[in-house]
């Protein structure tokens, strides 16, 4: 396996565009469209928040009932959520319009909205956004990051990501993108991705894959804690790289999982390095804990700490706080036998042994917390189950972006 | 009942006093000590973290086999926690000063320390910090007031309350101090509070009452979403009033419970408005929840989103992100029904009906949301139980107190 550089273009078979359709921005792309050539097996991971965006409501009846899908439109600016059943139709006449422009079935297309909560979208102008969008259409490495860069809100940078691998003479490629540096908690999927790949496999074994592998990638970063109404990742697979369609656990089947998570995994670490206001990305691995399920509620509560949040961003090892939040996570473990270390650019140093500090030099400490990627190893010492988790540092300009985030 | 000034030495018999130990900061008092003349019941709740701080382990031995305490002793700076079995030798030997000191049984004598984790106490300090504060002991107001400064930490004001109501004859008198400003998401207990009672009650009513309360008062504040290692609520009652012991639910246990009600959760409300970089107090408040758990649970979510909080600093009426807070607590609820609410200084203004905006105005929004204190009303439409939290906003502050903390 190789990673390659694009992302939704990547995979044979698939088209993507952007165009400026002023649903609220002014002066940038704030709509995308990616599209498969042929209808592409579909799978999907949604929200669990209660309070669901239209698209949401939308693209989880399409990914329950359809085996295919083709196309999926995005938009920015405005979420479509808490718009009742205004929001529904604008919805599906977007969707409508996607499915007259390019004469696919109006249940082939999903839908995809970020931004403000509770604003109505602009019907019209994502109607002529969508006339715009698809004569643009195109196959190249530049279309797909254009379509990356048209669903950033409060982004930073553009996610993309895509890797290849060869199986029994076919190159199978999965490339994706994604978008989200605020009300990230992901809980069931990430604020925005979109997954493509021209590998050939079965729906059941797809949806499989991607409902699995989401614990391990997008449910495990937070930015701050707050799960969106929006969250929502979507995988094509449409099987133009030809290979016999896969339709149990094989060797190709496992080849599929570890380019996948690669893809998802990779996306959602530069969107927690990318989280709102970040100077840095803040990674918590549990080691020899008692079930994965313990790691996995160990290492978000330190990820998602304030206190720790912001001792990250003033490269302080205050490790008290780390082991407060280990304390108060919920989880049954002896606080008198942990370890706990930092770690960085290939340089690690023990702060924490049996509970206590060590003698630990603060002039090392903080070398390694200024570092771009810092990671805490909290050692449980009551099993044999690991996980990481993915944040980032809580810094003046998170506060600066949020208190005036509409405007 | 009515509101009177001080707070722990405004009941009879309660002496208090305060000292400039040098535990860890310098010029200014850090160390303080609340002292009744004769054994008083005792009674508390400490924090659910599974890091417990020494003294949090020593008091809870005491609350639960000892009928009598007499004494407290606390000290801001240096939380005692995660210092181990070295740790707990530093708090007995404090206690014991203690009662040595004053000639009382050291399973009299209840400890509090607040400030970093994972420092040791420096003992010999401590203990010559007890022989200045017991001949210093006063029943003055002023004497409670200099507790309530010695026990500060990122407090940027002092935490007193107390009030008054006639029983029988008799004038009985609920005086309380606490602190807390960072590090405050109480589970059981807030970060450090002590009341004292001159009221004669049973022990088992006593701990009734301050475990019903809890969960209504200091259990309903959040500044930063971390509990504490060191949470402790610690009340007396050393029956000088003269009233006949309360043993049974009557009349005088009624008014007891509103007094304790009323000092509890003013020093709540006071700690969430003094919430590290806090600039207003943010209460959300559920009406028509279908259980008073879904009501705290639907509450807590809200005043503890970091969107919603930087939201309330901006004066921004970002109402979706309350919906979405809303949304993603756990509960089932129908968001399409939900009515939302902004309310300061008796102006209400409704932003949301069923699910979707009002034609509300923008400026007057503004203008609510600009108080000191801002509440939030969401009716869930589903039951008849309420709640109310109280939370502050997150603003660059909490990010300056918190990026540099232990310096």
């Amino acid at each position: 396996m190789q990673q390659i550089s694009g992302g939704v273009t990547a995979a044979k078979g698939f088209k993507a565009a952007a165009t400026a359709a002023h649903i609220k921005y002014e002066g940038r792309d704030d709509m995308a469209l990616v599209y498969s050539c042929v209808p592409a097996k579909v799978a999907g991971v949604f929200t669990k928040n209660i309070v669901k965006a239209a698209p949401v409501q939308w693209d989880k009846a399409i990914v329950k009932n359809q085996e295919f899908a083709q196309a999926v439109v995005l938009n920015s600016g405005i979420a479509n959520a808490c718009t009742s059943k205004k929001g529904l139709a604008a919805n599906e006449t977007m969707a409508q319009a996607v499915a007259d422009e390019l004469s696919i079935p109006l249940q082939s297309v999903l839908t995809a909205s970020t931004g403000v909560i509770g604003m109505s979208l602009p019907v019209d102008r994502a109607v002529k956004g969508i006339s715009a969008l698809v004569p643009q259409l195109s196959d190249t490495e530049e279309a797909g990051l254009k379509a990356a860069e048209a669903i950033m809100t409060t982004d930073t940078i553009s996610k993309q990501c895509a890797v290849q691998f060869e199986w029994e003479g076919h190159t199978i490629t999965v490339g994706g993108m994604s978008k989200g540096s605020g009300m990230i908690h992901p809980d069931m999927a990430t604020m925005l991705a979109v997954v493509t790949t021209d590998i050939a496999i079965s729906k059941e074994l797809l949806q499989e894959v991607v409902r699995t592998d989401v614990d391990y990638s997008f449910n495990m970063i937070s930015v701050d804690r707050d799960t969106s109404t929006n969250d929502s990742l979507m995988v094509f697979a449409n099987g133009e790289a030809g290979n016999a369609e896969i339709t149990t656990k094989n060797e190709g089947y496992e080849k599929f999982v570890e380019a996948y998570s690669t893809v998802t995994r990779t996306l959602a670490k530069i969107m927690a390095s990318d989280g709102e206001g970040a100077t840095k990305l803040f990674e918590t691995t549990i080691i020899h804990a008692k079930s994965h399920a313990d790691a996995v509620t160990l290492s978000k509560s330190v990820i998602t700490s304030n206190l720790v949040k912001t001792a990250i961003y003033g490269n302080d090892a205050n490790w008290g706080r780390i082991i407060c939040a280990l304390g108060y996570s919920g989880v049954e473990f002896d606080p008198e036998i942990v370890d706990l270390y930092i770690e960085s650019e290939g340089n690690k140093l023990k702060l924490v042994e049996n509970g206590m500090a060590t003698d630990y030099s603060e002039d090392e400490a903080t070398k390694i917390l200024s570092a771009s990627h810092v990671t805490a190893i909290a050692d449980i010492k009551a099993g044999i189950e690991t996980a990481t988790a993915w944040g980032c540092d809580l810094t003046y300009d998170y506060v600066k972006i949020n208190g005036d985030y509409r405007s």
